[in-house]
């Protein structure tokens, strides 16, 4: 998978894309196995671990029905020196109460006792079906087959076993030119359905060889997660089960300090590299067949634009109006309004790659090309800005359409 | 169409349902009649009009980009005393401007021109595409030809001029038994998609033949649309051109005084109606196959409710799995705990119709039948309740379930 291929994102010049995944950057081995929790066979346990210790960052969801595996990271993980991840697909191990916390805990356990990671140092993560128990026996012989089976080339079978509906596998990694020396970044994700914009809104695992205090690592990853994950949505729903982690093993010996250029230079190309992965969760979202770029500008303020941008990503007549390659720009001005309902009078702009479809809040009189804009509906990544001319804040979201299949994937998935 | 078919209402015991329209009540002609403005050629242009003055009451979206004939009734009518509506379909005579206002005022000048209705009194509504300059010269002739058209028995003409992608045209009438005598409520409305859980969400239009002052009346409507129109969602777009008028002829001689016990067992009446009507929209809903009912119990307050409710009611995943008849309960848990971001840890009971699926946030172990659950979920009506145990709020919401069918209509309505 190449991970620079949106228009929507430009790699920057000090970062190189490399072929590979989590186990790029020095200092990492990974499996992926196939305990039995998905009826595909396909792989759905997946095992990370930093073979010394790491400084490490983690951003969770803030759902108020949090799974068990978030609980238990958040409650007994020192999430600033994690040195392992044990994740599991086919079930999310959430709404499972007291035993789901269990569950949780015993895969830590696991985990911890046959790779020799510490106690503390061992996160959880899941996705999959709520509201399942986890099938124990299996988690542990799993467990055990994916300590035995870590290697330094299972970086892309850490990647597929995290798979739910994802049509393609989330991975690759980057060579970071810094002042101090050359580092790398490694990263897999998954998420295709359950993507909302809101803190941490589906499963990543980042590494890198640099070195870097955990305090640091944590604002890196939330000013890349704020501008890459934080900001696609799929379906507008917050899962349950979201967590992001970066995990730092220093292998490479270049060191980045707080506030230092090196650590600018290595927080964009993070950014870069996020933001990349969340483009490829939305043109993989389910069903997806379109991915929109909207801008909204001339807010009040930021939070505002981002409120409008959310409310219009989220619009199921906006998502098909993009299914059905129709310029429907009324659906984006309705939903704005609804967005600013009781404000003063709605008096926006809205431009399809640059043309100008209304003006002041109304149709625009303006000559508009009908076979150039057949031509923009036909692309598969369409920019849309939305200048609401209230002020000067702004705020930029992903989304993809809503097809059919993303009906027949959600009606048919679980039960 | 039978008014009270749908088992989330009752019929109170002082109403009896007649078979009629918008017309039965005494003092109301109507008509529908064909401008030209739908390529089907069906009935798309209407006129209500009282045979003597009327109060009445309206209430509008506060959609910030509202629509001409919305803006034009704000300011232009005098929304206690409309005796007469101009309406039309297949154009929301929504974002366009000035031209846009002007042509709303016509659509009033000549509906008044021609039907006598006093200066300020005709109101005006529009349904369709957003985005589209009025064909003038059609809604010209279409105004003169439904003016010499206006009957006694032309409601149901009138009820399909105004219907869009709806697939039954909505509309009824019941008598009413008060203490100083009988009166009649005759109601028509569309709505099938853009309905979202907010302000007037749909164009409805009710007569009577009570007599009441406008204060009152306003009271009423309002009172009647909480309860069905404000609670109800087929896809969470609020609409730019959302209208409820109340128009009360006085025919039956018997008046309603603010207070009094007739009052409170009309509005009991009219409030059955209206979510009567509002059950028929959701069931109406474009591709809707189910209606689910959704009890939001136990929030820390009545807006609390509403706001978890309607989070829910809106999420696609919830929508689809009703349409895959799933009862996957984990999507309601999930949705909640994302509008209860942040808060404590939900430990929230889900139910079924009565069937408990989750306890304290958690799957239960008290034994579910299978079997009866499936059929639960065949039914075309379903009611769930969420229980949050946080406080004594509650909130209702109706909504239906997203299919193939919506995303089909959706992404090729318009051009």
């Amino acid at each position: 998978m190449h991970l620079f291929t949106s228009k929507f994102i430009t790699k920057p010049e000090h970062v190189t894309e490399l072929p590979g995944s989590v186990t790029t950057p020095a200092g990492f081995v990974a499996a992926g196995v196939q305990a039995g929790l998905k009826k595909s066979g396909k792989p759905d346990l997946g095992l990370l671990v930093g073979k010394g210790p790491c400084s490490s960052a983690a951003l969770f969801t803030p759902n108020a029905a949090a799974a068990a595996p978030v609980r238990v990271c958040q409650e007994e993980t020192d999430t600033g020196a994690i040195q392992g991840i044990i994740v599991n697909s086919g079930s999310a191990n959430a709404c499972t109460g007291e035993q789901g916390l269990k569950d949780a805990g015993e895969m830590v356990r696991l985990a911890e006792e046959y790779t020799g990671v510490p106690p503390g140092r061992m996160a959880v993560a899941s996705t999959g079906i709520i509201g399942r128990p986890l099938p124990m026996d299996l988690m542990a012989s799993g467990i055990i087959e994916a300590s035995r089976s870590l290697s330094e080339i299972s970086g892309s079978l850490f990647a597929e076993s995290i798979q739910t509906t994802d049509r393609i596998s989330k991975e690759g990694a980057v060579e970071v030119r810094l002042g101090a020396g050359t580092v790398s970044i490694g990263i897999c994700a998954k998420g295709a359905g359950m993507i909302a914009p809101n803190m941490a809104t589906l499963l990543a695992f980042v590494t890198t060889d640099a070195q870097a205090p955990s305090g640091l690592l944590y604002d890196i990853l939330a000013t890349a997660a704020g501008a890459s994950f934080n900001c696609i949505s799929v379906d507008g729903d917050m899962s349950t089960n979201d967590c992001i982690f970066l995990m730092a093993s220093g292998a490479s010996g270049v060191t980045l300090s707080p506030g230092s250029n090196d650590a600018g230079l290595f927080t964009e190309a993070l950014a870069a590299v996020c933001k990349s992965m969340a483009l490829k969760m939305v043109a993989d979202g389910e069903g997806a067949t379109k991915t929109v770029e909207l801008n909204v500008t001339g807010a009040s303020a930021r939070e505002e634009a981002a409120f409008v941008a959310r409310a219009a990503a989220n619009s199921p007549l906006v998502q098909t109006a993009f299914f059905g390659q129709d310029a429907n720009w009324g659906r984006i001005m309705a939903a704005a309004g609804a967005a600013l309902a009781g404000e003063p009078r709605l008096e926006a702009d809205i431009f399809y790659e640059g043309v100008c479809l209304a003006r002041a809040g109304a149709v625009t009189d303006e000559p508009v090309d009908e076979k150039s804009l057949e031509k923009i509906m036909l692309q598969p990544e369409i920019s849309v800005t939305l200048d609401l001319h209230r002020g000067s804040g702004s705020y930029t979201m992903y989304f993809s359409d809503l097809s059919h299949d993303y009906v027949t994937l959600n009606a048919e998935y679980s039960t």
